[in-house]
């Protein structure tokens, strides 16, 4: 990983920090998902596995595109009938799940399975993400799924790793 | 949809039959994860839907390639290593779920998520499938993901049509 | 197509417009891309495929979003460093790209080849955005990529239809 | 990369090699490719690249699964109405693009645009290839996408290494 790279994961982790996800949260899900799959499972192996996806420039790409517009929805920023879309987060949208496809596919095919699965049990702070985004003046309709891409990118390489 | 398309249907839907899945096996799936969402939904509604997703060129090339691979591995009939990875199910092989994302993707981005779920939780005659693969001399590694896409498809278009 | 979608799609043409893209721009394109290959194309039927693939709403949440940051952009109202990312079309960003594939995917995977090509040889209009958006204070980042898979998904619906 | 990754990656060559591919075909397409934006680029450059994706487990699983299948269609023994459809190359199948999608995308989305370049232009090998396919009874449906789709990636991860 070059410079710039590293820098832009930096970025993209205070990011996810200030609208309200830790790695620890990240941790968590990976956790549940891979534990009955990898016996001696650890959290630090589901850390490394976050790291490793995060420095990757596509979903460095896809986190700032993301947030950037759920804030700008929040602030009322964008133009209709895009600004009621995204504030609503209107099922028939989709662009969300089309963005973080790149996230998804960065430990191949796997990771799609995964995300589909989170996307839609949507545990820990997913669920939050969500409930907060659908009860208060918040948006959170890229961060649920860019949140659950990078959960199931993660897990995808926790069980690559321990198959090889 | 032309005359060859409404063959290559049929042929699908025998072979879908032949490999020990029903149009009504589908819609229990397909019904089972849109009812929460959509009140009135009926079970015709539901067929509609899988009748439409299996009408599509791309779904019907998706179910020929994928049950041929399952066949001919059952046989035995295909050169080592993908001999191996087929008939085992190796969980790093993943073109089952590449090969099916062109059937989850025929009514927009929703498919895939549902597609992943079911994909996970297995229900039904999905996971039915899964646990005679696994059990017998049958080979269903891509059978399960086939008809785990088609069910997400026509949940897809049952969604669609529900909201607009 | 209901009422929606229908008001979707004026919107989404009279945007293109404001952006310097009328339809004809787009059937140029069309026509030549598939002239070789149907013998008695003509105009009407490139600007029919056209219009139905405006009609689908994929398609139209993809050109919502992809030109509002295209004109956040412009008036130098995105964070850093997406505003940089996207306002000096960095070729590694590449959620343009994946953006568009929501639009090129819409009549199967011939919509990816096509988009491929015309991206690579910007033909017609594509070619003037993409000169405009690098010499003067346009951004044309996503514009030029939607106006590529808008032609590719229309000339494979116009290759489906001249084979079946 | 591990040991079977590494058993694979050798298996992957020798049947491009048998199925008349050496490496230094593709590294002349990559070249091609990439030496109008690299000024300093050497054949080595190039075929270090698609070493590295040949290396990749999912590029692999797509060679073995496409391969297999343009033998078992020029020895006739698919299934109808599948024999035709693979045999005959026809342009409504699309599981060959399909398939070759997960190569494309290993080092992210730019491989998508040079893919669909290739396969339209068809340079060196590949046009060879497309040639016998259709003019002897060889069969060449999955290989030249599959080569099409290696020198994308690989490409595509010269582009990255220069720019970074």
């Amino acid at each position: 990983m070059n410079k710039t790279t590293e820098t832009m994961k930096d970025i993209c982790i205070n990011l996810l920090k200030n609208r309200g996800v830790n790695i620890s949260d990240i941790v968590d899900i990976v956790y549940d998902l891979q534990k009955k799959y990898v016996p001696d499972l650890t959290r630090e192996v589901c850390e490394d596995a976050i790291q490793r996806v995060l420095g990757k420039r596509e979903v460095q790409n896809a986190i700032l595109t993301g947030i950037e517009l759920d804030v700008l929805a929040e602030k009322n920023m964008l133009s209709e009938p895009l600004q009621s879309l995204i504030s609503k987060d209107n099922p028939l949208y989709g662009i969300d799940e089309i963005l973080v496809l790149s996230i998804c596919n960065v430990y191949g095919s796997i990771g799609l399975t995964n995300f589909g699965y989170v996307d839609k049990i949507k545990p820990g702070i997913i669920g939050k993400l969500d409930k907060i985004g659908k009860s208060t003046n918040k948006c959170h309709t890229f961060m649920d799924d860019i949140i659950g891409a990078i959960s199931a990118a993660a897990a995808s390489s926790v069980a690559h790793n321990a198959e090889e």
